[in-house]
């Protein structure tokens, strides 16, 4: 239960899809009655299960962890720990569900660090772009981790038969882009991925990967430079046509293609982000995702979850050794200690 | 002399321009004199100089460096730095450039790093988003620069009267985003700068900062992103208004509109990229510059000149210590020696 508009949004989804999914509802219990429609049965293949606390959306993880133990995704996380769940949506505060994935989940065996993967528009469909945002820094060989993470998931879950992994850089020879890129390079070239090598900023959209990795501080200004200038542009276009009468009349013809247009960019029609590398099939939503956008990503959880992708994951890392040198070891030490 | 139309489109714009400014072209002495209107008097303002070699524009620097001493931008910077010319602007290989401006000019006193600053546009006009390229990888030391520079360059050059400074990240609050980010947090907020915080990538375009700093390959990842996904949607707008005879009409009926949204993205509008921190004007304008671009360039060039910029940096940037560890001390050793 998270997200700008829940939970209205997430029980009407909840409720279109218990017939075909199992479904545990994780939220505020009266406020989940209270958007059940009245007079209407509930299914029976929906479960509410009442977590009374929310995280904020724009509250610090840090803080989320120590004063939301009864928050619906810090229950939602447990259900999946204890096996009471098998995958885990949320459309709420991505860097809550991060924490509390990481606190409660852990990382799988060999996994350097998780990594958040979702898919980018390209014009044939989408690319896996990873990491967006759940690793701030990261290091060459965690950037090779994303790629066996991101083809494995490419692969099992979005049905890409030999998924095409590319590094996001700044330039398109081997050479080019900061110390991390560089560094990268080397290690996918010599993986027994298919490394189509850099993929620049602009070359993205051109779909010429199907999984393309980069640091999570990187992906996520990506993501959102992505999102910014696509939004300028739309609301440029909309305040040119409203400023004269003909125009008006001529964009209303136009009025199918726009939207067709818009659809095309729209979060709802992608399966929302996978935070991979944790023990669970977690899944996060965009915070403005409506009923559809919801139930493609419970969609992509099924699938994850049947695709026995945890497994696969930890295969594909396992033999990687964890960096030798870590900047925070008795952190991490103290971590795997408490899972 | 450079970028993907040269000489013709420098040649058309030098001629226009040679009236008001004089102007040194530098080129291959034949190509330049072929561009040349036939039958036409060169102005007297308008100076051939001849470089018989020319960077190609996908070439290494370090490859630029060793083998082309007779290229059009090694030549300007020569005439630079003897003092026979008061800036350089190029629309070519932008890496050359960098390259050969910090080995002919060096950078300036104090400056640790240069930085390329190129206007970002915004629903008002433009911010000034630095360093999109000159340096991969930064410290928090040189981010501070960057915005002193930047800073400089806004209130000199571009006219901004009391210039704010924003700091290019993956979160609103100042905890957040990678080491870089969040070490360089503190040294803008303590410095003498109208700093305004964190600005994320989708904030970019509603221009609540006139100058925003970040790494190089962040910002020019930043840049191309921006790039393909405004060519992206273009495009397919394109597809979809030619797709149906109906749409057509209307969207003839548009045109007017489409074209003023085109030229607000348009890069001849603005002024080309400012190579801030090095011992002269340098202003790149981009690749695919037509004559109006080249103008403009030049313009911002002659404005930069008569402002005293170089002295303005070197004062915003006086002061500061160099960074104590350095990653390769020996080569900027080597460097200043050489200048």
């Amino acid at each position: 239960m998270g997200g700008d508009r829940a939970p209205s949004v997430v029980v009407e989804a909840a409720l279109e899809m218990a017939g075909a999914s199992e479904i545990v509802l994780v939220g505020p219990r009266a406020a989940m009655m209270q958007s059940m429609p009245a007079g209407r049965q509930a299914p029976t293949r929906l479960t509410l299960y009442d977590a009374p606390d929310a995280v904020p959306m724009g509250e610090q993880p840090a803080v989320s962890l120590r004063h939301r133990p009864h928050s619906s995704i810090a229950v939602g996380m447990g259900l999946l720990r204890e096996g009471k769940a098998e995958a885990f949506v949320s459309a709420g505060n991505t860097g809550a569900v991060v924490a509390f994935a990481l606190t409660r989940l852990g990382r799988l065996p060999g996994v350097h660090r998780p990594a958040l993967a979702t898919p980018f528009p390209t014009k044939d469909g989408a690319c896996l772009l990873l990491d967006v945002g759940a690793t701030a820094d990261a290091r060459p060989a965690y950037l090779l981790q994303y790629a066996q993470m991101g083809a494995a998931y490419a692969q099992h879950v979005l049905g890409v038969t030999h998924p095409r992994v590319g590094l996001l850089n700044i330039g398109s020879e081997p050479g080019k882009g900061s110390q991390l890129a560089r560094e990268a390079y080397p290690l996918l070239e010599k993986s027994a991925l298919d490394f189509v090598g850099n993929v620049e900023g602009n070359e993205l959209p051109r779909g010429s990967a199907d999984v393309v990795v980069t640091d999570g501080f990187t992906g996520n200004m990506a993501l959102k430079i992505a999102e910014g200038a696509a939004e300028t542009l739309v609301t440029e276009l909309r305040a040119l046509l409203l400023s004269k009468f003909h125009y008006k009349l001529a964009a209303a013809v136009l009025r199918p293609a726009f939207r067709s247009l818009a659809r095309r960019l729209d979060y709802a029609e992608y399966g929302g982000a996978a935070l991979l590398g944790v023990r669970g099939i977690v899944i996060i939503a965009h915070g403005r995702s409506n009923p559809r956008a919801i139930q493609n990503a419970v969609a992509v959880a099924e699938r994850a979850a049947g695709s026995g992708l945890l497994e696969r994951i930890a295969h594909a890392c396992e033999g990687e050794e964890r960096p030798v040198r870590d900047r925070r070891p008795e952190a991490h030490a103290r971590r795997a200690n408490h899972e």
